[in-house]
């Protein structure tokens, strides 16, 4: 088959690779009909995150069952599902408490040994624990596939901030982060009944969005004008829930800047750089609570899946380029030199 | 009146300084019956924390009402009455949602120009918003009196860290920190329905108290050995509750490391150190919260009080040695030389 391998920083080729088995008895291969491109694979792509030359890329992607274990017992062959960005066993400790990224059993597609997503086809190790099943009339609406796309990762992401900064209904929250994930914060916080969200961001197609996810408020501002710019729009304090989907730590800082004492910061930007950003004495002083981390994303497609075929919320707004397989470098070209905010692939 | 004064580190003098009296209408004016000394007294003790010569110091203390403003309507004198560490207006959006540390009215005793709670006396601003009534049959009963000064700050700040950490019901607890806001953070845990607290520690007289507040496992080592003797005890997980009680970068990294993914960090050490000791990274792939910092302890009275007075907790046991108002300087050099645990002060 083809799938995305990447060999050094900006060196990601489409080539031909070996056809995924099964492997485990546990294991289904899936054929991908939809899968993307992430903000942090630009980490990767960058270089500021170690790749060994030759490992697959992607972690994001749903499809069609082609081959199914022995042990396979939720899934069978023409099965529509999706992955979450994570594998996990499903039965672990970890797993039964929602938190699937922390399965020991658990590994990320792409890593040294496994599929990536951005390819024709993928091994899914422990496919009972990892996959979730769609509507197999899904798979004949366009628009819909690729909505659904955004709960292998975004939408999840984005609602794992919400809850780690406590938003509920009433809510004033802010987000740092204008990407596919901080978007999906809006969407996210907007569905647990926000009252007010405030969208950092300064470009027009990414604040445009915001608004249709949600956004009552956009502050174009950067750094510590942001921080005044939000407090001023709130009465001199900051946002009670705070979504922090950068990961930089000037991102932290200012997220620590616009969250009301007492208030919650929902961090999900994985973190860079040699610091933290964060400014522990005055958390202390203000009672700032940090929660977050990586997003158990299966955990939250059953509760997500509903709403996002219902129509309810429809995260597909993020995706504004697609491209084939062969297109898949052109693909990290636009996102890195944000020209794309999340680009759609359909190999 | 008499009260003790820093004039420089390890330069802590009692001495004449004027009688407090109502300045504002919702002024008190309080004789103190019982005060102490904090861990945190300690910084400026210490120079760590920068102090003007001349400032007063002590921040723990209860008394008697001894003088009233006309706008006070909750205490009239004569009641038996306990402070928080820090007072607040009780009116203000902060006060309501119950994060009295964040009233922009409110204040430190011992800062610039205000009494501290080391002296005889003390005018108290906003008393109405600060005070707690404590019954007045409490005045006679020495041991009862001193159970329930720990009301004030050590106490509080102990179930504060308890809250933070996320401790209920069947909860697995574990406490850095052997002082008596540590020690306070076990007893909070227990009353909190912890059924495991896992106390660090290696000074017998302090885990013995440990012991004797509800810790179900003493682990004496420190840092990365530390990490891994908690994990054995809990078949190689973390604790999902950390109770941090310290406030240094080594501390903090202990707390980390011996926290179970998904689980919280319940933080009340004053933050000392350039840095955090916080590698988020690590809290980002284990998804490991932060919450607390100074303690509204204000607001925990209401629940907290009780329970003292039934006897249902005692946390007494964390004064070792009881002073008179002359001795407060030799108190705090036991303190410092961790002779003492805690330090009483009857003036």
């Amino acid at each position: 088959m083809r799938a995305t391998v990447i060999h050094a920083p900006h060196d990601i080729r489409v080539q031909e690779v070996p056809d995924p088995v099964i492997q485990q008895p546990t294991d289904v291969v899936l054929r991908v009909l939809r899968a993307c491109i992430c903000g942090s694979d630009l980490w990767a792509y960058r270089g500021e995150s170690a790749r060994q030359p030759g490992q697959r890329i992607g972690h994001e992607f749903l499809g069609i069952v082609e081959e199914a274990g022995s042990e396979v017992n939720g899934f069978a062959v023409g099965d529509l599902v999706v992955a979450p960005f994570v594998w996990s066993d499903g039965t672990c400790a970890h797993c039964a408490e929602g938190l699937t990224t922390s399965c020991p059993q658990g590994g990320f597609w792409g890593s040294v040994g496994s599929d990536g997503g951005q390819g024709e086809a993928v091994r899914v190790p422990f496919a009972d624990g990892t996959l979730v099943r769609l509507p197999a009339a899904a798979a004949s609406d366009d628009h819909l596939l690729t909505a659904l796309l955004a709960l292998s990762d975004v939408l999840g992401t984005g609602h794992h901030a919400a809850v780690g900064a406590g938003v509920k209904r009433g809510s004033t929250v802010a987000v740092v982060g204008d990407g596919a994930v901080g978007l999906c914060g809006v969407m996210a916080a907007k569905r647990l009944g926000a009252e007010r969200i405030i969208a950092l961001g300064r470009h027009r197609v990414r604040t445009d969005i915001a608004r249709d996810f949600g956004a009552t408020d956009v502050v174009a501002e950067r750094g510590d004008a942001a921080v005044e710019a939000v407090r001023e729009l709130l009465g001199g304090e900051g946002a009670q829930a705070v979504i922090e989907a950068v990961g930089t730590e000037q991102s932290m800082r200012t997220a620590v800047g616009i969250t009301r004492d007492g208030g919650s910061i929902g961090y999900v930007g994985v973190p860079h750089g040699s610091g933290t950003g964060l400014d522990l004495g005055i958390m202390f002083d203000r009672n700032i609570a940090l929660r977050g981390g990586v997003a158990p994303v299966r955990t939250y497609i059953p509760e997500l899946l509903p709403d996002v075929l219902s129509g309810t919320i429809d995260p597909s707004p993020v995706f504004d380029l697609t491209v084939g397989l062969d297109e898949v470098p052109a693909g990290y070209r636009a996102m890195d030199e944000r020209t794309a905010l999340k680009v759609l692939i359909k190999p």
